[in-house]
């Protein structure tokens, strides 16, 4: 059995997410694939992602593996992936990876981007790729208090509402905030993250930028280990899974 | 009367372009944007553009103005704009200016971009606002050929074919080509552009960059002001309007 690691690109706006929601009427990336992928190599296949990304987010860098039988080529196989799936789904890239390869066990790090679009007016080209806001941020509160996030901490605080992870530490590698013209971006690279912990913790940065979380709250926030204290999950458009490292 | 400018932009894909074409089944954008206007001022508007775009092609910052009878301020007309208008055309800025001001005859200077996605596999996010090219561009050769292109030239050889403008020389005022991870952007700013011209230099030299035309072929093609000489026209929505100076 060949394993087989893909490097996959998708605009998530019109999709379920990765995983196959069954209760979903819009199909899911990982349903598509894996259909996609049986028409091509005229077997099952299962397929592994570093972790699943929500309805409406993106990815630049999802990586992904599965396992075959089959002796096509990589090259052969990138090829007739990215002539059937549609437009917003592209493989960037396949690679042969030892046996015990496994898209999210042997990640060692992801990064994720959270953009806003910090402008007067809302935008119009790339808007299903950012999250607009009209208030001003203070992007320097926000880089400030972000900082105190790096680091190995309990997470709870941001972690998705009504669940308990027994473990909710994570070791956040780096953490940066920065405006470049009208977006803002933020940049998480955390050897792992709990379920909505980006989208937590950029809603948290937002609200910062907007005033309304003070010097030092992120910190007491992070301390409390409750997601009642942190700012709202913040939309599924503004992000994006850049990287996994392995 | 006042006389308003606006800077608009719009990710031109759903669209028959800036102009009203009476055949088209799409809209146009000055359509659109007309009819939003009359909306909300009760009046006829005529608005002029810098220029027209075509079908496809998009714009960060296209400029128009109109004049009106209307005493609504700038700030309360860009939020009726933005409510009204689809989400793919967004009013950034509208100030007032004198009278004598006109988009077109006013405008100064002109910046486009052509994006090329040029990579091994296609693009999923953003592939509307770019040209996918398989083939590896040679960015240094189509640097060394577009350089040729800067200053005042009869740019006869990459009008729009089937058309002869009585005065075809226009000036470049700067032409950079570079590369940035999977993209290649070529930016040229001029005085003016010919129909079509942008586009032209663009296809140019994205052969150039897969090695059709040789060393001293741009200028050479140039200099014949033969649009036959040059290479095909580049697809519409690699295309940006990017700046209008005044």
């Amino acid at each position: 059995m060949r394993n087989l690691k893909l490097v996959i690109e998708y605009d998530g706006t019109a999709y379920a997410g990765w995983q196959t929601q069954t209760r979903s009427s819009v199909p899911a990336i990982q349903e598509l694939l894996e259909k996609t992928l049986r028409k091509i190599l005229h077997h099952r296949v299962d397929i592994y992602a570093s972790g699943r990304t929500d309805a409406g987010v993106h990815a630049l860098a999802q990586t992904a593996n599965f396992k075959t039988v089959s002796s096509i080529t990589t090259e052969k196989l990138k090829g007739a992936l990215n002539a059937l799936l549609p437009a917003d789904i592209a493989v960037k890239r396949i690679t042969e990876v030892p046996a015990s390869f496994h898209s999210r066990y042997s990640a060692k790090s992801k990064t994720y981007r959270y953009t806003i679009c910090n402008a007067p007016a809302r935008p119009a080209i790339g808007r299903e790729q950012m999250y607009y806001c009209y208030l001003p941020l203070d992007v320097k509160a926000m880089q400030r208090e972000a900082a105190c996030l790096a680091g190995r901490h309990d997470f709870s605080a941001f972690a998705a509402s009504g669940r308990k992870s027994r473990d909710a530490v994570r070791t956040i590698k780096s953490i940066r905030v920065r405006k470049r013209r009208e977006r803002v971006e933020i940049d998480i690279t955390a050897d792992g993250f709990l379920y909505n912990m980006a989208r937590n913790i950029a809603g948290t940065l937002i609200d910062v930028g907007r005033g309304k979380l003070s010097r030092g709250q992120v910190k007491k926030i992070l301390d409390s280990r409750d997601r009642r204290k942190a700012g709202p999950k913040a939309p599924a458009c503004g992000l994006c899974l850049m990287e996994v490292k392995y």
